[in-house]
C-alpha cells in the first residue's frame, strides 16, 4: 500500500482506513494527504473496513480504490532500455501468485519489466498484487498481443532472448548474459510453447536434478535474474 | 498425490476417488492397490468428494487420508549425510506457502532436508503440502527443538553454515560452497534471529538491488541452492 501511495503514476481514488489504526496506518494516510492528487479519505471502524474488502481478506488497516497504472507499450520500453537491461517474458503463466512473485523478484534484481501475453495472463487484481508486495509500482507488467512478435521486437531492439527449458544441453551459467537480456519462461508442466521457444536466440537449462526436477516458475525466474546479476558483478578476486 | 502413493514410507489410510475420474485418477488408484499396505478405497460421486474436502478445496478427483511421515531426527540425518550434502535451515518462516515452496526447490536441487524449529513453523497440512507439490515425499522436513543447538550439531557434523542476509558484505558467489553446506534463511522482514545469525560460520548476501531489495524466502532459497549447484558443476571450459 505504501508503495502505491508513493508512486506518482498510480492514481488513488479513495483510501479507507481504520479509525484507530496504528502508526503504519497513520503514516500511509499522511503520505496520501500530501499527494498532488490526494484521494478521498474515509476513517472507519474495523467492521466497516471488513465490509469494504472481499470476505476473509487479510489487511493492515487500509483499503484503497486505485486506478490501473497507465499501460506500458513494449516499443517504448525497448526504445528507452539501458544497455544492460534484463527483462522477463512469461509464456502462459496463468497463476496470479506466480506472476506476482515473479514481479517481486524482478523488482529485487532491478529488472526492467515482465512481459506477458494479453490472453492467458492473470489481471492485476488482489492475489497478483499481494504476491507482488508492491513490486507492481516499480516494475511494469507489459501485456502484448502476440508473444512471438514481441520476441522479434525484443531481438531487433538488441535483446538476447534466452529461453529456459529442462531439456536444453546448455547450462545457464555458461550462457553469455552481458548485454540486454530477455529471459523467456514457460508455464509449469507444459513449458514454453513451440513458437515461443523457436523465437529464442538460445535455450538454457538450470542445474536441477533430484526427484522433482522442475522449479516453480517464480523460483526459476529468481535464479535466472540471479545468474545475470552474478555475471555482471565484478569479482573481488579480479 | 501420486508422489505420496509411490512413497513406501508414507502410510495411506484411505483413498477416496471420483467414480468417473479420468486416466490420472485411475493410474493413482491402480498404484494404491499395488501397495503392500493398500489403503481402503472408496469410489464416490463429485458431490461426496467435495464433502470430504475442506470448502473450496481444488482437487484432481482424489482425496487421501494419510498418516504423517515418520519424523526424521537431525542426528540421524547428519550421520548419514553425503560428503557434499546441502540442506536448508529456516528461522521463523511461518507461512506454509513459503515452507512448501522451499521444499519443492530443495527437491529440485537434490537437497538433503529442510530444518525448521518445532515452534514457529507451520504444520504439514493442506497449504504446505500443496505448495510442496509432492516434494515432502522426497525431502524431509526436520523439526528441531532449538535452532541454535541444531546449528552447533550441524557444524560438528561437518556442515559449513552459511546465513543469508542483505547487510552482509560477502557475495554468495564468492563463498566456498564445495563441502557440506547448510544455508540458513530468516523470516521475511525480520531476517534471522540474532542467536541464529551468531551460530552461522559465515553470512553472505545476494546481489539484489532495486527498489524492493528483499527476495521472497523461497526465491532466496532457490538462488542459494542454485549457486551451490553451479559451483559444483564442472565448467565445460575447464
Amino acid at each position: 500500500m505504501a508503495e502505491a501511495i508513493a508512486n506518482p503514476r498510480r492514481r488513488i481514488r479513495r483510501l479507507v482506513y481504520l479509525i484507530d489504526g496504528g502508526p503504519t496506518v497513520h503514516a500511509v494516510v499522511a503520505a496520501a494527504k500530501n499527494r498532488d492528487d490526494a484521494p478521498v479519505l474515509e476513517a472507519v471502524s474495523r467492521d466497516s473496513l471488513d465490509r469494504v474488502l472481499p470476505l476473509g481478506a487479510v489487511h493492515q488497516g487500509l483499503a484503497a480504490e486505485v486506478a490501473p497504472l497507465p499501460p506500458v507499450v513494449l516499443a517504448d520500453l525497448i526504445a528507452r532500455a539501458p544497455a544492460r537491461a534484463v527483462l522477463l517474458v512469461l509464456d502462459q503463466v496463468t497463476d496470479p501468485h506466480n506472476v506476482g512473485a515473479v514481479l517481486r523478484s524482478a523488482a529485487a534484481f532491478g529488472a526492467l519489466a515482465v512481459v506477458v501475453p494479453e490472453r492467458n495472463a492473470p489481471p492485476e487484481t488482489g492475489v497478483l498484487v499481494k504476491a507482488a508486495s508492491g513490486a507492481l509500482e516499480h516494475v511494469p507488467l507489459v501485456r502484448v498481443t502476440n508473444l512471438a512478435r514481441a520476441l522479434t521486437d525484443l531481438k531487433q531492439g538488441g535483446f538476447w532472448c534466452v529461453g529456459l527449458a529442462a531439456d536444453s544441453m546448455q547450462a545457464l551459467a555458461e550462457s553469455d548474459l552481458s548485454g540486454r537480456i530477455a529471459f523467456v519462461l514457460g508455464s509449469e508442466g507444459a513449458g514454453m510453447r513451440r513458437l515461443t521457444r523457436d523465437g529464442c536466440d538460445s535455450v538454457a537449462r538450470l542445474p536441477t536434478s533430484g526427484p522433482i526436477a522442475q522449479l516453480n516458475v517464480s523460483n526459476a525466474a529468481a535464479v535466472a535474474l540471479y545468474e545475470a546479476a552474478r555475471q555482471r558483478t565484478p569479482s573481488s578476486n579480479e
